[in-house]
């Protein structure tokens, strides 16, 4: 089978498995984990957990329970941040704050959590392993959606300090996604270790990529708000850049965007084309993924599906 | 050292340890949960993990990180529920949704959530057998306060629904508490699950007592408010009888407390009285403190902390 084929029946797989993880308990809890675990996404994490495990002699059955895990970590941080954000789509469904309220939202996210958790908890040989690096995950992921809120308010934040956050908020889960499936296949640390760095290349890929798709797609592609993250003077990359070339400009059209979203979002598009800052970005990703890569080249298993995730992460936005 | 003794010092050890949990990160979530965890509180739980250690011939230093680790877990709960109550005042100040924002209350339970876990996973010899137990905790405060909010805008709520619902929301983590201690001592299952049902019906005990208390102190004694528990319809032991005693008379004097709290509140407590309500709930609290008791008498381990215990939540109320 091609891995094409393969991406779509683990998908298909992770999510059948997904929609029946909570079939009891309180109906106010029950429907939106469902709701949420049946809303589509692309399932990039479960699946790079188990191409790791692949790549590294494992087999699907083992790595399956953590790579449930990390989706469903990831589906958490989701509804969560979608609170904070107010955010009211994504994924092109209505969130959960937004359908339900945020009371229903909040312990969602909670009781996810604790079924992530008696996943990874239930494979007895791999517990130890996993079960580390899936707590530092949860505290990474806070940390770096705590970075994001604190850089709003925030009129300098240096490209470094950008990069921190995502890598705390985005790299750090997808490194663990890879980390965790090669983790149960047995293999030695070192090239777990190589398969973390891989997962968190790319997910500063990922993550540069999302930036730039959010301001130059409309919000329907995306699935989520734009206007949102603008107003709330979210950091993006293509942003920091924009602001440390010519922050008068920047802010000027900010200032448009507050009476008029349509001609004020056109007029940034524009310059982020002009200045060469769009270009710089599509190099920035293709960087980490070249980087991603690199982290692999050299190791001694199975890296073909890897390197087709790779490219389809690269090609996401032509 | 007599029990009082011992109590304080074991407060003030705990007090200090929680205080330097997360001295580092973002300071938007260092703050407040430093705020959250130096706030006060009884530290019932901690305390009795630490004494149910004691009594199956543990150590306090093998049952500490547990000990800690179910305090943090009970308050990342309140900082969530005070967010879905509207909360505003919890053990005599200002809640984090309240000082800071909604957003920065979401994360400051997530991370304080994440640093609980990696307490139970640090001690490798107790891991195994605290995690599960801990993890089902953390879905049984989810599903205890799903149903807690679910049966806000139910009319009829039964007595074995409320009960149901306060063991998860209360009485799992209260026997939780106590069995986590007793596992620490690698004592026999048996005892230990005597001990979980000791604190689940402390924690019975102990929820009763709280409905009875707040409905009958001023806010400022309890810590929190009333108000918005009677009016977002909040089913308490004594509500729940006094609406199957009398719905008319009870729903009179709710849309009473909605025009004016005072005399509202003042035609309920004298109804609760003099229908024999109160010396029902008092009744029910005593029967559940001696059934928590009759849980340890035939056990042979040391129980006098613990009966200690018994009398000092059972007095909390006169």
């Amino acid at each position: 089978m091609g891995t094409s084929s393969i991406l779509d029946k683990y998908r298909q797989e992770i999510n059948q498995l997904l929609v029946d993880i909570y079939p009891e308990g309180p109906r106010s809890l029950a429907k939106p984990i469902q709701y949420v675990l049946s809303g589509g996404g692309k399932r990039l994490r479960p699946i790079l957990t188990l191409f790791c495990a692949n790549a590294c002699g494992g087999n699907k059955e083992n790595a399956m329970p953590a790579a449930l895990a990390v989706e469903i970590l990831h589906n958490f941080t989701l509804v969560h941040d979608d609170i904070m954000d107010r955010d009211i789509i994504r994924h092109g469904q209505q969130t959960v704050h937004s359908k339900w309220d945020d009371g229903v939202a909040i312990l969602t996210g909670d009781a996810m959590l604790s079924l992530a958790l008696k996943l990874i908890n239930q494979t007895s040989s791999l517990r130890e392993k996993q079960m580390s690096l899936f707590i530092d995950g949860l505290l990474a992921v806070c940390e770096g959606q705590a970075l994001d809120k604190e850089y709003e308010d925030q009129l300098n934040v240096s490209l470094d300090d950008y990069m921190n956050m995502i890598d705390l908020k985005t790299g750090y889960l997808i490194g663990l996604s890879a980390q965790i499936g090669a983790t149960s296949a047995n293999i030695d640390l070192d090239i777990c270790l190589k398969l973390r760095n891989y997962g968190r290349f790319l997910g500063r890929a990922f993550q540069i990529q999302d930036d730039y798709l959010e301001i130059f797609s409309n919000s329907k592609e995306m699935g989520k708000s734009l206007k949102s993250d603008i107003l709330l003077g979210k950091k993006t990359f293509l942003m920091i850049i924009a602001l440390e070339k010519d922050r008068k400009i920047i802010e000027n059209y900010l200032h448009i965007i507050n009476k008029d979203f349509a001609s004020g979002l056109a007029k940034i598009r524009d310059y982020l084309k002009e200045s060469g800052i769009v270009e710089d970005t599509i190099n920035e990703v293709n960087k980490n993924i070249e980087l991603a890569n690199k982290q692999i080249n050299s190791l001694d298993i199975k890296k073909n599906d890897l390197l087709y995730l790779s490219e389809l992460i690269r090609k996401r936005g032509s």
